[in-house]
């Protein structure tokens, strides 16, 4: 399983990659392979400086050893080897009109002393940030989501969309990163669903993000915007920063296990503002998407 | 104890903010009296947009209550009442060859439940964090530092200047944030130091700043910089950013007692940059700083 979905995950990230580079028509992403010390490593493809991706990472890694012990009380498991692949992607472009991309979908297995499987399941998601909301896009954004899930399983959608809200929920600002999708973790055997199940399932979900995030890009690339607009582009991706490094797991996953930080950081925006005390202007379109962000919503 | 100091550091902010806007000329402190609900409150005073200082926060807070549960674990106690006072200041320059500060004096009480006294201490100290570095602003900064220390006893310097260097590391990129300065926590009662010297000392410190850093200051702010340098200002800032949010215990103290936010993240510098993979070029003064982060040094 750990290699048939390291190979899905490699091509997943050709595709992704290919399709990201033709929309963008400027920009190509730059590789580096890279090894960890303790054993495994990645391939990290960064665009920089696209004419609509100003940047973005679609890495792959797939990582093994012991288990470092930062990590054994998260797991609740002791001196146990893992090992760990999956394809993280976040994109930030240049227009605030066009929202930002997140996504992973990861595969895990644990090892006794003999190198026995005692656990394995898979992980992941993906979610949308806007920084001006098109209803229209987040509908078809968690359209995708759906779609993907009702061919496994109606009660996934909204399992899963209800996860990615309470996940990607910024505790100290009382409000959700953005409009969400789909999270779900730790999908294991059961007495109906075999692993093999949940990889259709996951790979499913990798196969629609490009259906999902593509069309919402082409509708809004091309739209022009104000300087008023980008400062509260940059001020919003600040919550972005805020979630990343005070609450996201995944991110933490990648500094405890001392995986390559400039894979993992990759998910930082370009360029962030901090203003003290900011509120956006009653009535406005900087409003509205707040008060969404601390209500989520139903898209569909 | 409580109040003595509390009115210590209310009129320290007064002579902090006062000195800071006649160094800027332009811009003037906005304040913002806050509650928190579950007991105390504070004053925060944050600058913005000045010709010298692009941001920049100076404030005071004093709260008390039921000690979080979050924080039992990190104090070791159960069900413990504490009350919590200090001074906090992060002032970002705008040009990128003037130096961020930080400096933090607080004092702290523990009660049992009949509202004794159990424990009680003083922590603080300040560390100047250049994006250009200039040898003799480090040595004045620890000068200072270091002949405040000398007067209450002559190990404290080298043990605090150690201490700064240790907690104000960035882990996860295997550097300093700054050149350091002092850093001291849970200055207690000891057979030779009463609580009454420990004010005495951290007052000292206290009264110590403005000649520590105003200087360096006034030295430099006149100093034309290029785009380049300011790009790397705002690619350092980012690492500000993660201390800040990664590791510092003050930050996460604040997020976990249900502190002001927007008085807590006053310290997140206004501009900030985050580019794939960035080192600077061989032989520069941007890499010249970078090896002095790595390997800190003593400038006394």
């Amino acid at each position: 399983m750990k290699d048939k979905f390291y190979q899905y995950i490699q091509q997943l990230q050709d595709t992704i990659t290919s399709k990201l580079e033709e929309v963008d028509g400027k920009a190509k992403f730059r590789e580096d392979i890279w090894e960890r010390p303790e054993g495994g490593g990645g391939r990290t493809r960064v665009i920089e400086n696209g004419s609509v991706f100003e940047k973005g990472g679609v890495n792959i890694s797939a990582v093994h050893g012991e288990l470092p012990k930062s990590m054994q009380t998260y797991f609740g498991v002791k001196d146990a080897n893992f090992f760990a692949c999956g394809l993280s992607l976040v994109i930030h472009p240049k227009s605030p009109i066009v929202p930002t991309v997140h996504a992973n979908w990861r595969y895990f297995e644990m090892y006794d002393a003999d190198g026995n499987i005692v656990d394995q399941w898979f992980g992941g998601g993906q979610d949308l940030t806007p920084y001006y909301l098109f209803d229209e896009d987040a509908k078809h954004f968690h359209s995708v989501c759906k779609t993907a899930c009702d061919k496994h399983n109606p009660e996934f959608y909204p399992s899963y969309k209800k996860q990615c809200d309470t996940y990607f929920w910024n505790e100290h600002r009382n409000e959700a990163r953005g409009v969400g999708g789909l999270f779900f973790d730790r999908l294991k055997k059961t007495d109906s669903t075999s692993m093999q199940d949940w990889y259709n399932f996951v790979t499913e979900i990798g196969n629609s993000f490009l259906e999902g995030y593509v069309p919402i890009v082409e509708k809004r690339k091309e739209a022009t915007y104000t300087k008023e607009q980008r400062d509260w582009q940059e001020i919003r991706r600040g919550r972005y920063v805020e979630f990343n490094l005070v609450h996201d797991k995944g991110t933490l996953f990648g500094l405890k296990t001392n995986g390559r930080i400039e894979s993992i950081l990759m998910s930082l925006p370009p360029h962030v503002q901090w203003h003290y005390d900011h509120h956006p202007e009653k009535g406005s379109e900087e409003e509205r998407l707040l008060e969404v962000l601390k209500n989520p919503k139903n898209w569909v």
